[in-house]
């Protein structure tokens, strides 16, 4: 099961693995996870559930309350179909939160992969480091961390890079500077929605999820490139209608992007 | 079809794909491809074989002659069963010959993939940066080349580390001191068949297949370890009765070990 809007990669990796993926989409405007609807989704078949936050592409970041909620129903129906239902926690913008706490899933749900990456808290995103923690209190601990080896050995990454496992091993305790992403985060959002687009406030990562101004958002993205603006369609990302922005960029370029956005909205008045 | 003795993870790789691996015997002593062997072992579901010049574990170089014949025979099968059947030259320690040619596959092949790594010529094992090589020659050139993306894409391997990249690209024309591993290869092949060792005479890669003195290779592994001498028994390669010796290391570690070497085998006198 993964929640949408979702990084497209989960899918790939999912149906190379053999998995039949199904999407749930988030609640609106928030996007945090509907877990009525996630619920269900879930049958006897259910082996994991893809649980990304903060968000790639919307930015949310799931609420203690969001994941308490998501582990107790996950725990009951584990309980309904005697088997295992893991929650991947795919967490790479855990350092990019603008005050919101990301709260740590294996203290709230036993059956937990927490999968984390250096690219984005160390900016290193072409040296591919990160790790997979498999925490003790998971069912057959010991066996899952065998099998996500074994996969890793099939699937040919013996290892990651040792230049770079020597680096982030000196890294561990630094932080990204987090104030220039908020402050590109405040620029953009305050001034989108100043001209009259609608977005999701962010509460992490560096991405703001806009509502596209007609239906088709592909439509939108080609009118955007008349005035140098590469925007993401989320169709790409398993929903319509919206548009992600990334705002990873020095806070000049926002400056300097600021008149195209309101011009672009003005075709649409 | 993958001729042994073979590098482990051929298996393990080729297995996790879905494909059922077929292994041919190379020939003794001199563990050059047995052709006729190898031309019994193929059939109408022969997808391809997967070669290894200079070879891990034995140190030969398939000569230009023994290329020459694998290539007609092949030929001659893709003609006979209308299939296309690849070589997969995996080819890390090209640069590591001796002096003995070792021939370009797609000069004599259409259907050839080459696996590159810059880990034993640039000396980088740990750095995870080479290529595969898909030549306009082959049949559908383009779209063999879009599915070595996709599977690319599907196993996560989005891209090398682009710190690697950049310095291989600046490393490109550079070659490993050969004269080092020569020396370490005279000395040891010299001093272990002095003593009464039987061993393949290598033309390239960095290592020493030696004849077990016993016919459980393991055994003799063990024994191995009483004085402190680590070797691989073959049959993790594939085959059984031979241990596979590194010379990877320094000259000094080298002398340093031959009055073990010496000890050990006059345990079998």
């Amino acid at each position: 099961i993964i929640p949408a809007p979702f990084f497209p990669e989960y899918r790939v990796f999912a149906e190379n693995a053999g998995a039949r993926v199904v999407t749930v989409m988030c609640r609106e405007p928030d996007f945090q996870l509907d877990i009525k609807a996630i619920e269900s989704a879930v049958n006897e078949k259910t082996k994991a559930i893809i649980i990304n936050s903060p968000n790639n592409p919307t930015g949310a970041v799931f609420s203690p309350d969001t994941i308490k909620a998501l582990s107790d129903m996950l725990n009951d129906k584990q309980a309904e179909y005697g088997t295992d239902i893991y929650i991947i926690a795919d967490e790479p913008y855990r350092e990019l939160s603008y005050g919101a706490e990301v709260p740590y899933i294996p203290k709230y749900y036993a059956n937990t992969a927490v999968c984390y990456s250096y690219s984005k808290s160390l900016s290193l995103p072409g040296e591919r480091i990160g790790y997979i923690f498999i925490p003790e209190s998971a069912n057959n601990s010991k066996k899952l961390y065998a099998a996500v080896c074994g996969a890793g050995r099939a699937l040919g990454f013996v290892c990651a890079p040792s230049l770079m496992q020597y680096t982030v091993a000196e890294c561990t305790d630094a932080l990204p500077d987090i104030s220039t992403y908020k402050k590109n985060r405040d620029l953009l959002f305050g001034a989108l929605t100043d001209y009259g687009y609608k977005a999701v406030p962010p509460d992490g990562a560096f991405y703001l999820f806009v509502k596209s101004p007609e239906p088709d958002a592909n439509a939108f993205c080609e009118r955007a490139k008349k005035y140098e603006l590469l925007l993401v369609p989320s169709d790409d990302f398993g929903c319509t209608g919206y548009v992600r922005i990334s705002y990873c960029v020095t806070t000049e370029q926002i400056e300097k992007s600021l008149p195209a956005f309101k011009a672009l909205i003005e075709e649409y008045k």
